[in-house]
């Protein structure tokens, strides 16, 4: 199946879909959503959710993945970090598709094995399961490629998602 | 003009639509927006945004003010507010709106002359100003029209919204 990943962030949002069975796994597109600085922040908004929704058009993903928050480092940066998951959640939802949300310490568990692992290391492990020829650099896109392969990893879970 | 105001809520967006010259002001709609419960968090922001792009669409309003939030209980309730304002703010950029916010302060300030009124003062006053027959009851769409009200008040400021 394709599963689109997303990193949802209030400056830039990665994305990454991979074609995978649960043991192998293809990369299709990987990227960074970022919107205009000096843009308010409906546009911004309006710009990262026409962006996802063109990307799944494209795609045609059957799932979205995306990496859940559990503690921010304030109420001012959890309420703009929720806006900018709204928009994401939203595009999967009108397009139908189940959404799933994952820790970013069952992220880093499921393709490093360590649920503490450094942002390198993430990058490392997601150019080695995607059998890439370069090192992909640590960044918004490599998070995204991870929080896909950590959806795939479930998929021969008993129980796992479909 | 026509001005939609929203309050948007983790439960339930109030919304309340008036048109206005700044000194007169007529109520065109008045509700709550207030998706299944037993929803996941994409499907309720899927059925906030469409039921608030159906208004805009219908109501053709020319501006879109929304309570603004400074500051939240916990960062927990902040980020599901977050993703409600988001879609939203959305909804109001994709029609192409002029997007307000306006502090609880000085939306209460606005209508009651008092940025610490009760809410059953601001329904009061809503009722008031929009000169309605019965009381309205205090809620999210008493809450969503003392937003309009104060977009409007500001039409006359010099310097104010156009």
């Amino acid at each position: 199946m394709i599963i689109l990943g997303a990193d949802p962030g209030s400056q830039r949002t990665g994305y990454g879909a991979i074609e995978s069975d649960g043991r192998r796994h293809r990369l299709l597109a990987q990227g960074v959503i970022a919107p205009a600085a000096r843009a308010g922040l409906p546009e911004k908004l309006r710009q990262i959710h026409a962006q996802l929704a063109e990307l799944i058009a494209r795609l045609q993903p059957g799932t979205l993945a995306v990496e859940g928050v559990f503690h921010a480092a304030n109420t001012r940066s959890a309420l703009v970090l929720g806006h900018v998951r709204g928009v994401v959640l939203l595009a999967g939802a009108q397009a139908g598709l189940p959404v799933s949300e994952f820790s970013p310490a069952t992220i880093k568990s499921a393709v490093t094995g360590n649920g503490r692992a450094e942002k390198s290391q993430v990058a490392f492990m997601v150019t080695r399961l995607l059998g890439l020829p370069a090192a992909q650099p640590a960044g918004d896109a490599t998070d995204a490629l991870a929080v896909a392969l950590c959806h795939a990893h479930q998929l021969l879970r008993p129980g796992g998602p479909a």
